[in-house]
């Protein structure tokens, strides 16, 4: 009652007499520090907001996703890769993602982890059958890593000790070798692997009393967090989560689909604008419903849209494999076969590009193919208006990925205004929409004012922000981010938690541009480290609106934006160990 | 001598007088204005500075370089490139560096031009011997485009419409196939490519007005103009044409020299430090005689020498290459063979990078193998040491690249600073030497005051600080770039005239911090964009002490950092077509 806090007493007895001698801030699990703030709630010796100051955001995942039960004792670590998405996974191993789908789908399946050299577009079937990914390279934001936090699942990446032999069915750490099928563990929040069944402690999603404490912190930073989602049930989920809209759709996860990578295919094969057209025109109607369900789930909530982002070469397959097929088609014979083969093949050589993050990308697909913006301008705003007509409220925010420049930005506001009035004239209706930018090129950034004067809202991509402005690739830099941290040269790794003398500064410099030119623009912020509790807190401090993460961090990045938002200095954290003499 | 200067008259004759209507500034070729502004010079009529002031850098390449002769007309244009090294050539197409360098070598060989896809460090013989490059692929700033400059020769990339089939022998062009041996001419000034011998007008180089016009502007613009050199030859050249030092040696092209290259490739596939070390230890002494022979060269000029920038990759045979030995060495059961080949393959395979440019390369090579660095700080001071001893008078600058923070600028600089000392040591003698940093990432550039703090001097690296900053790859732009133009989003290639707006506001921004906290740093360029005349007068503006560019453009760049640095704004150049009535 004193210190309004759970706390530690140590005391003696002498002469009959009890000494309270000190007592200090009790060291809590993250289940006891929020049951006892709610207590403290509901007899009224805190408000609301210290309860909410009082958690930190770090130890949500201890609830919230399931953890290795180490109370007899930590087994041998095997290997240590970079802890990509927390949680913990027990499972049989499987070296590809067919044999993980293959796995998972046995009777009385067991729980699998995918363990791989890295993961691709392709392995999406079997990252959505594992339970856990490892992989051998990688870095906190390669493709393993970011599926895994979409999707909340637990994800190591940049095992350097694991060595993935997929062709033998073979697991090689250290000296020791691992089959499919034989048992691993993950501790994903610290990076450990170890051999063999390790006790699982379930997660606690449920848990009620984070769940009001949750509740409160959404209340005291309302519209500052939302959810980046590409699918109606991710949407659902963010919904259902407390989340203040979509802050970033990819629709390229769309493209995706099984049965549209065919139209997807050929509309890059075609050789004309009118083949490309055609292409596009079977690809408009599944969009456009996918973008319906997702008004339809956002309703009353802004849902950001962005346009077409990767190169166009991630929809193709391999060279290697369209080679493959060339060989056997060759002995078979098949002229026509052999024709389409060289074709893709031809193709595929065409848009591989040295530097692919760098390369025909984002908007710079819209200024060369103008028809690809077209389509899905029509679809999202088809959409809008059929589902308002419903009686749904849809909120419509389209954002242009990998702007540069204003000049840019001022073309593809033409383009999309122009296709807009189309689709309002065809239906003989209209519906509000904003255009925004996506800032993940340090150009944008330092241009960024300029930019401002022909968008509503813009949101950081720091992903990309982060490798542009370093000149770090995020699937290499764990070649070298190691010897950084070993040698002391780097504190943490920039792609987990901004790197505030850099980039950090490069987005407050922006802010501030904006701001003076345009007061009332609508800031964001939606790559990775709006997963990440330090780095919300450096947005909060700049001035950024809200922030958007993967729905799994939804809990962590609530708390740690009402802490940022809404509290005064007064109400941090009571420190850990602080002592006080009676 | 009213107007001092050329003046076109128009006049009539009435009733036997003569009147003069008007006069305006007459149109002059290029060696007419170096020609008038000498004479008058020479009359006294005009200052040396005003003589300097009227002529454009731009039309120098018009005297230095050969030029198609148009004078009975311009032939069909065949094809359409961007310009990346000024001149003209006209020659036989040789479609791969093997065919350039055998076709040359033939008694009384006409000249050769090499055509293909894109070039790359494995052309360099080929690329020695012919007369000029064009290149499907590529970009303002691609291989071929920096090697042609570098060189003095005339290139066009980017040449969309031309296919290139080695295979075959064949070069296609629109309908018209070309083979080996035909004739073609290139006016790389302009980007054109015709069909057969156009007739040539010869560089030159010796005129006498230009060279006392040059000795002129060198003498306005002391310190400013440095050249970029990897060689004693290309230094002697740098030299002789009036460089003030060597702004960057690029060590790397020291590392691919025939003899060499076994040395470096077990230098990479060394598993131990120790062996890499041994391997280092045989390079130490090829590196220090070439050091040893540029510092004499430069004797009491500075000569910038950037420790290994390219990653590893590049100095490794292709993957395609030891997968077909591989074949053969397995047909062969030569078990020695196939061993070596499959732990060649491995490392290939290992070192591959999703995007090099972002990737292991720079500094962070001297941060993953310090001992990289240990042998080329060692090379560069014993070479000094020796020169010295030698009566000669080294101007040692040793120049970090790719350096993206103040820790990693630190941590570098006590390593050199170590391994001085200990060459010193071991001398028994010591030599002044400076340390500087490659302000090349968009984050050096925003953390530039900090890393000031552990350097003497920094120097722009505007080629890669563009790409960065735009997200553009130079390998690749070229795709997407001519839509921009077209579409009037770009005004002028942002590879080729620096881009004020963002790379240079980050210029700005950056020499404002570092003269702030080290007001005596000296602040350098040796990006292609010290090869432009807008950009130097732009670098002139912001404060740049000096500009490095390939000793081809030395003359250029002499003449735009003189007008830049040293002319008052009333000797601007007097406009063309300006009229006045008498």
């Amino acid at each position: 009652q004193h210190f309004r806090g759970a706390q530690d007493f140590e005391f003696t007895v002498e002469d009959g007499r009890l000494f309270l001698l000190q007592t200090r801030a009790a060291k809590l699990s993250a289940e006891a520090a929020v049951r006892i703030a709610v207590d403290m709630v509901n007899e009224g010796l805190i408000s609301t907001r210290e309860a909410v100051a009082r958690i930190d955001p770090a130890c949500i995942n201890e609830i919230m996703t399931p953890q290795l039960d180490f109370s007899r004792g930590v087994p041998t670590v095997i290997a240590r890769g970079v802890p990509a998405s927390p949680g913990a996974a027990v499972g049989r191993v499987a070296l590809s993602a067919d044999a993980a789908k293959a796995a998972s789908a046995l009777p009385m399946a067991d729980p699998v982890i995918l363990v791989s050299q890295e993961t691709s577009a392709d392995d999406i079937h079997g990252m959505a059958a594992a339970t856990g990914f490892l992989t051998a390279c990688g870095g906190a934001t390669s493709h393993a890593a970011v599926v895994a936090r979409g999707m909340g699942k637990c994800c190591i990446t940049a095992a350097k000790d694991i060595v993935v032999d997929p062709d033998q069915g073979i697991l090689r750490i250290g000296g020791e070798i691992f089959h499919e099928g034989d048992w691993i563990s993950l501790d994903a929040s610290t990076g450990r692997v170890f051999a063999g069944k390790v006790p699982l402690l379930d997660a606690d999603g449920e848990n009620p009393d984070l769940k009001r404490i949750l509740g409160w912190a959404i209340g005291h930073a309302p519209l500052a967090v939302r959810a980046n989602a590409d699918t109606p049930e991710d949407a659902a989920l963010a919904r259902d989560s407390g989340a203040w809209g979509i802050g970033l759709c990819r629709t390229e996860h769309m493209f995706f689909a099984p049965e549209r990578l065919p139209h997807v295919r050929s509309m890059i094969l075609a050789s004309t604008t009118a083949e490309r057209k055609q292409a596009l025109s079977k690809l408009l109607p599944m969009q456009q419903k996918d973008f319906a369900e997702l008004f339809r789930t956002m309703s009353s909530l802004p849902a950001t849209i962005r346009l077409l982002d990767p190169p166009l070469h991630e929809f193709l397959p391999a060279l290697k494999e369209v080679e493959n097929d060339l060989v056997l088609a060759r002995g078979a014979h098949d002229v026509a076969v052999i024709q389409q083969l060289e074709s893709l093949s031809q193709r595929i050589q065409f848009l591989d590009e040295t530097n692919p993050m760098m390369g025909h990308r984002g908007c710079r697909l819209s200024i060369t193919y103008p028809e690809i913006l077209e389509m899905q301008v029509q679809a999202i705003l088809q959409a809008a208006l059929n589902v308002a007509a419903e009686g749904f409220t849809p909120i419509v925010e389209i954002m242009v990925p990998l702007v540069a420049s204003a000049e840019e930005m001022q073309w593809l506001r033409r383009q999309i205004d122009e296709v807009a009035m189309e689709v309002f004239v065809t239906q003989g209706n209209r519906i509000d929409y904003t255009v925004g930018a996506m800032i993940e090129l340090p150009r944008a950034a330092l241009c960024a004012g300029a930019i401002a004067e022909h968008v509503s809202f813009v949101s950081f991509g720091t992903n990309d922000l982060t490798q542009m402005t370093f000149g770090f690739s995020r699937d290499d830099a764990s070649k070298y981010l190691d010897s950084y941290m070993e040698k002391g040269i780097f504190r943490s790794d920039p792609f987990l938690t901004i790197d505030r003398a850099g980039v950090g500064s490069l987005i407050e410099m922006a802010i501030r541009e904006m701001r003076a030119r345009k007061p009332g623009i609508k800031i964001g912020v939606c790559g990775e480290h709006g997963g990440d509790s330090a780095s919300i807190a450096f947005f909060a401090s700049v001035g950024v609106d809200y922030i958007s993460c993967s729905p799994a961090r939804l809990p962590m990045a609530q708390l740690a934006m009402a802490q940022a938002k809404s509290l005064p200095a007064e109400l941090t954290q009571p420190k850990r160990g602080c002592t006080a003499f009676v």
